[in-house]
């Protein structure tokens, strides 16, 4: 199902994402440096073990010599603490690889790992604190669905003004086709999930813990469904749990996956504003959903706005930002791809697309004789590449895809 | 009362008050070109009695020679259309200066004209369509007031979120030594000027009708309130009666007369949008309150938040924003004038300023031996000149008005 990476290095990464904490800028450097695979050697070999051979590694990532380095004879970590070294040994020694990958497979998911071409490209911009692997859960492919996705973020105690208005966002940007990421957390996050799959529309989740234990546990059942109909995500390995700073460090994720990030309702120094800052930071689109100046849960969002972010009232408007996606917007000037190239599954559902008028999921699922979840996945991912648009409640191809092509197809 | 201006120009202006509507730019030009005595005395002569005296005016305003100007012969306003001119010469005729002056001396008002030392020279900054000169009701100094004071704007038919945040700006704007500025009419504007004067602040109330013929009706009270313990002022001559054109051009004296403008709440398309971009185009601060955005009266506010407009949630938010004003702010500097150079009427109240600590308006008054109405006009023109300060609900000496001047007073 995932196709890119070798064996070796997903096995290795695999070990890494349960060895290493989100974010951790250290064993980023490293993992640069050594790829994968070495990197893991060198951890897994106890420190009564170096030998000369390590001496390739006398020098800090990136080259620059480090000072006294001869001194370190065959540490193959100068520079980092040996705490830290001593902690990601620990954990990597009691890794169990296969059975994590297994586990995943078995919910019907996988670990995306750089190289693969389900890898979203875009979290490369996160340099050494890209996330060393996802772990996925749907039937939809995260890289082209991730191109045209903006997440929604906002409080936990949210008001029924913030909950409103995040569902309403989410349905008009299901209905617009753009992907509605968020964090699956009470509040603000559940409402835009709702709205999203309530549209019949796309929407991720990125969780702060594995993608086989969802929490909040009072939202069971959304992320079951998300993983239905959407994709469940998260770099933390099977039967990881959540602890406030994987929380934060999960939200730099959120921020790089996607086009652009929405507040709506966040208290001063809320992790919502964590969100949007690291968005701006990183280049994407930060918004912001005005409300009463007498309400606190606003207030955090006010302040953004009289910052970096962008007002916004609605889907249209929020649609009209990020919509200039420059070589990320091929819908526009019609297929990215030919349409040989593309995978047997999405190619079955763009020809059970009739040629006149849109038309509603679940007749297309009937005509390609799949599901209507798996559908919606390849719908998405179809409109991603520029073959079908999505058009109110029902799907088209679009313009560019119908002429010849459509003709050529030989009948329904 | 009054100083500056010679009898007859002001007399001269008064005529053309009641000639011309506010804002007319053909008007406004003839009035720079030939100055109030002589415009008025070109309106006067009926067309049959031009002569060749007229011949020094024929070219347009500005100097350009004007295309077949040869033709016009005595004609005192080439290139203006003759109805325009036959409409100002009816007005011009039928206008009794001296009855309008009494009408407002009357009431206790003035007519401040460019010239005078209370004319708020901010105003010029609308060029030819600068009013021609202002009905003023009211104690205070207008020129002094207009330096430290804010516009707060908004729709009639508000919310009673706009309302509520209506006053509680104007209030802690007058908490902070600002003036309050808005159009005396029904919804925002009203609880902006009540927010004021509960806070026992300065507010001025700029109206689109003659000032001793308030409107709206339902507002009589607050009115007459205001110009007892703040400003009513108008372009118009008494007993005129607002138009919608007339709505509209006033809007553009709030803007120029403040250092800014806040609107809170405002439909598409509404006048107060109007006053915030004129208050943008004469580079003055453009400020707006957001609110819900399923709330119609927040959209254009909103659509004014992601253009040109900063959004501001507090009082503090807006001083912070409009506090920086240069050369116009000399509280951080102390007084701009020697204390010999106050009017007497200041200077008293000055004195009544007890060294330590903020001390009540009513208290002053008492000590300076006047009303508190009166106190309260010369205290905020004390404060524009850097000579008091407010503090919570009292006022006292600035720091760098405390020592020296205020041993040498010789005790209370």
């Amino acid at each position: 199902m995932t196709t890119g990476a070798t064996t070796d290095e997903r096995r290795a990464r695999a070990v890494l994402s349960r060895a290493i904490e989100p974010g951790d800028e250290h064993a980023g450097r490293w993992l640069r440096h050594y790829g994968p695979t070495d990197f893991v050697t060198h951890l897994l070999r106890t420190p009564d073990g170096m030998d000369a051979r390590a001496s390739h590694s006398s020098g800090t990532p990136g080259g620059e010599p480090l000072p006294g380095s001869g001194d370190l004879g065959g540490d193959p970590f100068p520079g980092t603490g040996g705490k830290r070294v001593a902690s990601w040994r620990l954990r990597a020694t009691a890794a169990d690889p296969d059975r994590d990958l297994d586990t995943v497979h078995r919910l019907g998911g996988r670990f995306v790992v750089p190289g693969d071409t389900e890898w979203p490209r875009q979290l490369d911009d996160l340099g050494d604190t890209r996330p060393i692997g996802l772990w996925v859960r749907g039937p939809a492919d995260l890289r082209t669905w991730a191109l045209r996705s903006v997440a929604l973020v906002g409080a936990r105690a949210c008001t029924p003004y913030g909950a409103h208005t995040a569902a309403d966002l989410a349905t008009g940007l299901a209905r617009h086709g753009w992907v509605v990421v968020s964090g699956a957390a009470y509040g603000i996050d559940g409402a835009a999930h709702r709205g999203a799959l309530a549209a019949g529309g796309a929407t991720v989740a990125v969780l702060a813990c594995g993608v086989d234990t969802p929490y909040p546990r009072g939202h069971d059942q959304l992320i079951r469904r998300i993983a239905e109909q959407g994709l469940v995500v998260g770099e933390l390995p099977p039967d990881s749990h959540p602890t406030p700073s994987r929380f934060i460090l999960r939200n730099r994720v959120i921020a790089a996956l996607t086009r652009g990030t929405v507040v709506i309702e966040a208290q001063h120094r809320s992790g919502s504003l964590v969100t949007a800052r690291a968005a701006a930071r990183l280049g994407r689109h930060t918004m912001g959903v005005p409300g009463p100046v007498t309400s606190t849960l606003s207030a955090g969002v006010h302040e953004l706005l009289r910052g970096e972010a962008t007002l916004v009232t609605d889907a249209d408007e929020i649609v009209e930002l990020i919509g200039d996606m420059g070589q990320l917007a091929p819908t526009r000037r019609g297929p990215v791809l030919p349409r040989d190239l593309l995978a047997p599954a999405a190619k079955q559902v763009l020809e059970a697309v009739p040629a006149p008028g849109p038309t509603p999921t679940t007749v297309i699922a009937r005509r390609a004789g799949t599901t209507p979840d798996d559908t919606l996945a390849r719908l998405y991912e179809l409109h991603s590449l520029g073959f079908v648009e999505r058009r109110g409640e029902g799907w088209q191809l679009t313009n560019t895809a119908t002429p010849g092509s459509n003709a050529r197809r030989g009948g329904t």
